[in-house]
């Protein structure tokens, strides 16, 4: 059969990627790097995912703002001494004035920085500080920010959205008088992440606290959501922390309590980014290319108006206007339906594949018999084909304007179903032993595995670095312990032997 | 009289903006030169003006995208070459690794760039780059693009908002087949700029084209919106450049003609940035504090409950609650409205004066007496005091929330007009000689001197060089030719005594 795309998921899962990302118009290598450019529709989508995302996080009491892309060497030096397991692969700055020296463009000798600044990789160290100075008694707290961003982290193996070095993210950091409610916070955006990823993405997570080796450094607990892509690997859509004092100590985060004692702030952070696209792909795209959630989609609906190069041409125009203008009128999800008439000088066949391979929820192709019979001819993009063939259905007009609606809100719980039901048909709980947890996974990267839920005694020190040795000969990573798990009760750690505290899901990843 | 700032306009000028970015949580230093802290309230502002906005570029028919925050510096050469007056402070990447070397964390020698890296100071250069890649044939243009991000420019004296070393901003990039839609695109995005300034902003501005020794390097034309500010200095708002085939030529942007040719396209860009909130402060602002236009306002109404830590606390906080809801269910200008109700612990007197620096349109201060009779205490921050006194109007409750969206557009309305009128009656048009102009401007910098209206014949070459010389010893500048004027006829150019071509504005600035 063939497929909009030259590459199958089947045959290649990272060329199929690679092809959607291309050719659905969403990203590509820009010449620096590890940097990308993130093309109209790629940044369209993300433009949906930040509203929607945005205006969760600010119901939520949550304020934005913006801090500085440098930050001074000496604030990231500090941190370095108070983290372990720091990362130092950063954008260097080190002058401020290029030169004409020798007729070549240079860095000028006579501005180099008395102190080098560094790109932010993430804004933990800057905030922190502007916390030390915003917070002074408990009536400040808490201190509820985000801020939407680019940062920059030297990546080796850059892949488009996946692992870039910029990238586009929301960091959001907190500060609370007691543990407790800073792990309300944690669990509260946990959970705004998690219903944010299933009702605008329609990609089911699982939901969980990562091992202790997984944590964000200086963390005394990370969450995260685990999507599962359909090459069976994890994807970590999106984590929040949990602080502790850490930050605070480091940074002299104080406040005067209402009993006029001076307490450190308990402080968290989340984030998600730009990876989030890739996930969106990974998830919903089919061998014609990338399939969209209408919630996220830039646009719901495209009109192509097929014309003959004849005079009955400005009747299809001017139908497909007059149908484009009624649509928008239209809501659905509580938005004004988002529509595009298409009328690009292109072959009416060439933009219906560049819609479909941009995965356009709907697709209307009105030709002159439609105009006559007013009626709309479309497809719909969760199930393109029928066999082979592209199934396209055609209503009257009227009945057309009356179920669009519904039909979006269809096509957006069907990718959720399918993906949801992929997710967990796809998660084996019947391995019980470590040896047969790495015979499982003995196979090429390309097998299909998913994900394994095993017990486990959440260890700690020695026993926890041999089951890091354990799972990298495996080529595994533990994803998290999903916080809604069965009993373990009666069941041993397949690491240790001991009894088992929790379920910990285990799989391949990105 | 007693005011809310410590510093009148009056006395220091840039003192009282200071006291206004800093009281009105607006902004503030970072302790990274250059570099400013965007606090919450401030962002709210700069998120609406990014809302309404991007809206409105995307209804013309631009498309968002993103491009690397990194430029190769062999890009920054090659654009060096073919402009002149191009500007070289600018923050260049040297090394992508830091290294702990003599117990102090320093670039790692070994992770010094192949090729330094240039922090975005604008991205002509990479967009322009795409744009080679991009446009092959006719039917690819126009291309229109816009990219909302950060940018990078070494200022030896910053300012908040006005002049910051990072800045955020949108920077639109487009191509086109010929020169007149080149220019016809050049003069939408003005006609866009000018009328958000008016609407959203409330900000009466002068478009029109500035001289040539103004111009953007590299344009062939550029077009700005300048804003009187109550020191009666100009603040250039916006700009708009067509670049003709300049940069086209540079950097090879050619497409296939219907024809079959090869020809350069032509290109433009424009851009508004984080300084319109400057912009917004310095134009309404009063010696209490910011007044914010309603459009732009992050909150339209605040409702501060007066609470006097007696059992009927609890009615009147229920009393405010049930009005915001209520108020959250109506609408103006198009939008539902943005209502906060402050819980905060703090003395209501506290709050007043709080939200006052931060202009919020309308405060509503709730007692025991109004919810005995249901009624709404109020007061309007464009007109908030009567004589020395706060104003403060009581309507009932039904009669408020009747009247509250009309309220909020006559706000809106008098705050462009009390600007409008500033402006108009501060551009004198009767100085004919450039002795007058001269001697009209030789007095201290704090003195009010507004605009001056002159004849000119926009000379070139030698001639423009002496004008400028002329111009800048009297601490002067040109702003634009505004599109708007009067006939020439008759008139001579004050500064060659040649027969004038046009009225052009100058004034000082920031």
């Amino acid at each position: 059969m063939q497929h909009a795309l030259s590459v199958t998921r089947q045959e290649n899962f990272a060329g199929w990627y690679q092809a959607i990302v291309d050719q659905a118009d969403l990203a590509e290598e820009s010449g620096v790097r590890g940097c990308m450019i993130i093309r109209p529709w790629g940044y369209g989508v993300w433009q949906r995912m930040q509203e929607l995302l945005d205006r969760r996080i600010r119901e939520t009491g949550h304020e934005n703002c913006y801090f500085p892309i440098f930050i001074p060497l000496s604030f990231i030096a500090k941190e370095a001494e108070h983290v372990e397991g720091f990362a130092k692969e950063m954008a260097v700055v080190t002058h401020h004035r290029l030169k004409m020296i020798d007729g070549e463009l240079q860095p000028d000798p006579d501005a180099k920085l008395e102190e080098p600044l560094i790109v932010r990789p993430t804004s933990e160290t800057v905030i922190g500080a502007a916390f030390q100075r915003w917070i002074r008694s408990y009536r400040d707290l808490p201190l509820l920010l985000n801020q939407w961003a680019n940062v920059v982290r030297w990546e080796m193996r850059p892949r488009l959205f996946l692992r870039t070095a910029e990238f586009l993210w929301q960091e959001g950091h907190t500060a609370h008088a007691t543990e407790q409610e800073a792990l309300e916070e944690t669990m509260r955006i946990l959970e705004l992440y998690r219903s944010f990823a299933e009702d605008a993405l329609a990609m089911p997570v699982i939901a969980g606290e990562k091992p202790p080796h997984e944590r964000f450094p200086g963390a005394d607990s990370t969450f995260s959501i685990e999507a599962m892509m359909q090459d069976g690997k994890a994807l970590q859509a999106g984590t929040s922390h949990y602080l502790g004092t850490h930050f605070s100590h480091a940074q002299n985060i104080r406040y005067q309590t209402e009993q006029g004692d001076l307490a450190y702030a308990h402080t968290t952070s989340w984030g998600v980014s730009t990876r989030l696209v890739g996930g969106v792909v990974m998830t919903h795209g089919d061998d014609d290319g990338l399939r969209l959630p209408p919630v996220i989609a830039p646009k719901q609906i495209v009109i192509v108006p097929i014309l003959r190069d004849k005079p009955e041409d400005a009747a299809v125009i001017e139908y497909c206007k007059a149908l484009g203008a009624e649509l928008r009128t239209l809501s659905a999800f509580g938005e004004p339906l988002r529509v595009q008439v298409d009328r690009k000088a292109a072959r009416p066949i060439d933009k219906r594949w560049s819609w479909v391979k941009r995965g356009v929820p709907i697709l209307c192709e009105i030709g002159g018999r439609d105009v006559s019979a007013g009626a709309v001819s479309f497809s719909r993009r969760d199930r393109l084909r029928k066999g082979e063939k592209i199934d396209t259905a055609t209503l009257s007009r009227a009945e057309f304007l009356r179920t669009v609606a519904s039909l979006l809100t269809d096509i957006q719980a069907s990718l959720h179903r399918e993906a949801s039901e992929r997710l967990h048909a796809s998660i084996r709980t019947d391995i019980t032993t470590l040896a047969d947890l790495q015979s499982y996974f003995q196979t090429g990267e390309s097998e299909f595995r998913g994900w394994v839920s095993i017990p486990w005694c959440k260890p700690s020190g020695d026993a926890l670095e041999r089951v890091q040795a354990q799972l990298k000969a495996a080529k595994l990573t533990l994803r998290n312990a999903p916080l809604k798990q069965d009993s373990v009760e009666g069941k041993r750690c397949i690491f240790t032997g001991e009894p088992a505290t929790e379920l910990v899901l285990a799989g391949r990843t990105y």
